[in-house]
């Protein structure tokens, strides 16, 4: 007798390339929120890889997802029913409420709400969200580019690699980037403004590479990881910084590539492992510098949306063999009650 | 008619551990020291796990190694003729002067004499030579173990390895080895100071490794590469450092190890590549402070000894098999004229 609560499920645990065939559509029961709960509705959906891994039973951090499970995600939500003192009804939130329309989630965990003048509310899980603060922790805290050196990114026409190549350019590197179709290096160099873009599925991409650094590399935000890593380590000058972020490739399957570090050694480079998380105490400052650049048109991500909760699994799937271009979302509710 | 100059060449060219059958003894032709250049006696042999590499054929920075060529190697060596103004009959130098009793090498190159105040002339290839040195900068330089951490060495009863631990140790750090035998484990508490060191050889060194870091591992000086690399980084803590230095068990083979990286952007991590010749202007600095701890018995490295050239190729292989202890050295030629 249940039922009002659109969800999409795990089928299945497997590795590989996921299958629009490993989700399913459930009808869950409308949630009741508990005392210091709030009852959420979802607006748009933030598709990652890192929810890959939990498709097939590994954490990243959170619960397993086994079979029958709602699949789970960082979403932009708008709070219905309150019964916690910090969260009026109306107040929209970034938080994990899953692939579903409606959730109730603990409001001590739920995170700050959303400053709605700072951008439109997409943006809070995009060039404004945790890939925004990931390439900024990656290029300020990490990497900190040197005026005139070069930075190379991967996924740089995904949502961290764009913010990545976009931010490091400021601070007066040559961005370059690489990425997977000649469409999106399209998007890199002409919309984003990096130097240049070299697309990895290219024969000659290595070469191509090293023509669009002339004088070698010296920051490297890593996406990617396995052999595109190996690849670029090849490049590094000496005294290199490499950041070790997604690894999408990796997400795949339960076991990482492996990598030689010999030429890493050879090249007295510093590779440093980044996980976002950590960082989450920059976030005004990030929003600070990032609010007015967005706004003004000088920080941009491509957003891929699509409509409807039922699209979300073959939007993944897309994502994950690299098809979509942009910050994929899925638009599950209505911005406006 | 030539001869007068014992010499060790490479036979053959090979992967794998190296066998004796696979240098020579030759009877090379007394050189003949050039304008601008040196004749000079070696003394001591330094034997270090980067002549393998070169023995197969891969350069490490110098030339490559073909059969009939005489072994390299950076040795304790006496001038017994100079065409150079800046050096003078009796000086004793540290040289790329290979293995054989005699060599004429460029003035411009020779480096440094030795201060011979300072320590026995053995320790010029040892605790006061380059090992000293790489320790110095991983420790000092990459690393920096802050006060109450713990610092991790592989290759701990070896040149560097014994260096580091006792450096991380006067900076404060609890220092803990890995090591390849009992004997080589009581050297490194016993002799070296070390809080505790894990013989790698049980089967249960992982859990050994464990017990003897309580609070988890913030500093590690990678030598060796692979799969103990692997292994350590498991047990790392959260923003730990890794210096990536020798890897011993790479130079068998012309492809490294390769590694899995996951457990290292888990722990945000950070490995750097280190690589000793980036710090000889550090040298004076070492000497400075190692010297007298050195003269004091407070820093010590024991060394290995064996006498005459035509043992030297027995020792290496000693060496390479991990059945030595302490710095290899062969003793070639008298310390006094």
């Amino acid at each position: 007798m249940a039922g009002g609560n659109k969800q999409i499920v795990l089928k299945r645990q497997r590795d590989g390339v996921p299958a629009v065939d490993d989700f399913a559509v459930a009808d869950g029961a409308m949630p009741q929120p508990g005392p210091g709960q709030l009852l959420v509705r979802n607006i748009y959906l933030s598709l990652d890889p890192f929810i890959r891994k939990a498709m097939r039973g590994d954490h990243h951090g959170y619960a397993l997802l086994n079979p029958g499970d709602v699949i789970y995600g960082r979403n932009v939500a708008r709070v219905v029913r309150s019964n916690h003192p910090d969260y009026a009804v109306g107040d929209v939130i970034v938080a994990d409420t899953g692939w579903q329309q409606f959730a109730a989630i603990d409001g001590a965990r739920a995170g700050d709400r959303i400053d709605q003048t700072l951008g439109p509310l997409s943006t809070s899980i995009g060039v404004l969200g945790m890939p925004g603060l990931t390439a900024w922790a990656s290029v300020t805290h990490l990497i900190q580019p040197a005026l005139g050196s070069t930075f190379v990114v991967s996924a740089a026409a995904g949502p961290v690699g764009a913010i990545c190549g976009q931010l490091a350019k400021r601070a007066g590197a040559r961005a370059v980037g690489i990425a997977g179709s000649a469409e999106k290096c399209q998007l890199v160099t002409r919309t984003y403004g990096f130097d240049a873009c070299v697309n990895y599925k290219t024969n000659d991409w290595e070469e191509a590479l090293k023509a669009a650094c002339p004088d070698g590399i010296d920051g490297y935000h890593d996406n990617v990881g396995g052999a595109m890593l190996q690849a670029v380590g090849k490049q590094l000058n000496h005294y290199a910084t490499v950041t070790l972020c997604g690894r999408p490739g990796d997400y795949f399957s339960s076991t990482f590539t492996p990598i030689q570090l010999g030429a890493f050694v050879g090249k007295r480079a510093k590779l440093k492992g980044l996980v976002v998380y950590d960082y989450q105490q920059d976030m005004p400052e990030y929003l600070r510098i990032a609010a007015p650049l967005v706004r003004d048109g000088k920080l941009k991500v491509k957003e891929d949306h699509v409509s409807g909760l039922e699209n979300a699994p073959a939007h993944f799937v897309r994502l994950m063999k690299g098809d979509n271009v942009g910050k994929a979302i899925v638009a599950v509710g209505p911005e406006k009650v």
